[in-house]
């Protein structure tokens, strides 16, 4: 593969070539991984960076409606956008979120638009890497705006933020009792909740919903990277397509305070920070997962298992073996 | 250090030696860790075992109480105790439990008896790896029976149950709706729920709350270490020594059936395969920790962080400093 002719195609904004590039950092193959380090390294030179915006939330939300609409407002203005996922339950299905691209009709035949599914990897750890990986191609492809989709249960969460620089929570109308089903930990992670489907009967629902979580963030303790009044809940309507602008307005507002600040560099450096450490953490265990590390990792675990060694001794022998000690 | 001569003293029972012998695995200086590793195979060709017995309930429900009574009464029966604890909390505030013996009086001046506070190290993992092998120590000194007490929320629960034979939870008496503050996963550790303080005006509300448990213990999935009617809930009384002879009965019952079945001897063969990744994966990754690695993490971090170099690129610089390419 000439990473040179990929690159430059990338840079011009070919989506089939941002495509094949995505499928390249998927890959396990230690060649293809020598060539996604090296393309990654040329197109960071150009020094494109796209607005990141995380997007969580449960099944029935209406994520995918809510991404058309918004991406479809967004590509009404003149942006480039594009939708990855990081997907916790593909790792065990095998399915994915976005898998079915007719969920997103009007966007997926856009231009201006790329939409991609989670990789189905083998864990979280390794889908997150890639996407980080993948969200970098897209910057470098010239798109404006990056939304990375997840449904979780925290975990997930905690991933989509370290590759972010905004996150929004996108909740369903629900009475009162329900406020506790969403963890503390995912709401503080929050920069915008966006209560959905303010429209029909459910507008009403939808409105108090929006005061109490409203109400839930002004107990939570103001972060050093929020200017006033911010983390915040607003209601849209995906379906109607109202509230969108003003949720766009919100976050390019709370962008450049940020910006203004410093607090956005300075996330985007400590990011760096932690994917290095990633990368470097997960290189060393990956010793550990060539065919003949399992099997000598098999025959000492066996050992120990016995009683024939101690787990120490064992573990000792296995570092002899990688010639790690 | 003369590993043999200390070897022969805790093989014939001396607590002093003992003692030295758990600082000597609990210290992170290489040359110790060496003399440790040989120490341990050494006293494993012993093949001593005791009954390892995790226990685990929130500060209040009177565990120290519970231990002094309990192991009173094992000593009383010509037995052999010591009791280890892992304390998360220890990483964080330096403090830890069993730190004041006096809360254990009669106990500590049994010379049947060994009482070893919670190592302070800076996490969960470390604890646990050295507590793992201070109860090999143990075994290897002669005690019949080895406590591990945790004060926990849920991660020190699993790395106590990775250590023991079998897993008790002590609960005080509670109305019905507390029974919800233990979580789910802690009373799928437990093999036997203690309800303690079963004494004066809390009795009938110990007997309750017992049944509630053992009602609660019923909706749970059979597990295949389990005899019928195990896991159970007992009530006990630590003050006024009520219930721990019954609680000693079928915590035997329960080992004795599962070495017949063979999930005695399976549980310890798995903890040691467990124990023994544990020990590699930790080994891999403190390569990372010298002094001299960490400099060079700083730098390649603080290059990806300004843009210098991608994650990625940095990663594999530090990989080939670590000559592990």
């Amino acid at each position: 593969m000439d990473i040179t002719q990929l690159g430059d195609r990338i840079l011009s904004g070919d989506r089939r070539a941002l495509a094949r590039a995505i499928t390249l950092v998927e890959s396990r193959r230690a060649d293809h991984r020598v060539d996604a380090t090296e393309l990654l390294e040329r197109l960071a030179r150009a020094g494109r960076q796209a607005l990141r915006i995380g997007l969580s939330g449960t099944p029935g939300v209406g994520k995918s409606t809510f991404i058309e609409s918004f991406g479809m407002m967004l590509v009404g203005q003149g942006l480039r956008v594009a939708v990855l996922a990081v997907d916790p339950s593909s790792a065990r299905s095998g399915g994915s979120i976005l898998g079915d691209k007719t969920r997103m009709e009007r966007l997926s035949r856009e231009s201006n638009a790329f939409i991609r599914p989670s990789p189905s990897q083998s864990h979280l750890g390794g889908v997150a890497r890639r996407t980080r990986e993948a969200v970098a191609l897209c910057e470098a492809a010239g798109f404006d705006v990056v939304l990375i989709e997840t449904v979780g249960v925290g975990q997930s969460e905690t991933v989509v933020s370290e590759l972010s620089d905004l996150f929004l929570l996108l909740l369903a109308p629900a009475g009162g009792d329900e406020l506790q089903g969403v963890k503390r930990g995912i709401m503080e992670m929050a920069d915008i909740i966006l209560v959905n489907k303010a429209d029909g009967p459910l507008k009403p629902v939808a409105t108090r919903t929006c005061a109490d979580y409203a109400g839930a963030l002004r107990l939570l303790r103001k972060r050093p990277q929020d200017p006033e009044h911010f983390p915040k809940a607003l209601t849209v309507s995906a379906v109607e397509e109202h509230g969108l602008a003003e949720a766009w307005a919100e976050m390019q507002a709370l962008v450049e305070w940020r910006k203004a600040q410093g607090h956005w560099q300075d996330n985007r450096a400590a990011q760096a920070r932690f994917w290095f450490g990633q990368e470097v953490r997960h290189a060393l265990l990956a010793r550990l997962e060539t065919p003949q590390a399992r099997a000598e990792m098999d025959r000492l675990a066996t050992a120990a298992a016995v009683g024939d060694m101690t787990p120490a001794s064992a573990a000792e022998q296995m570092l002899a073996y990688l010639k790690v000690n």
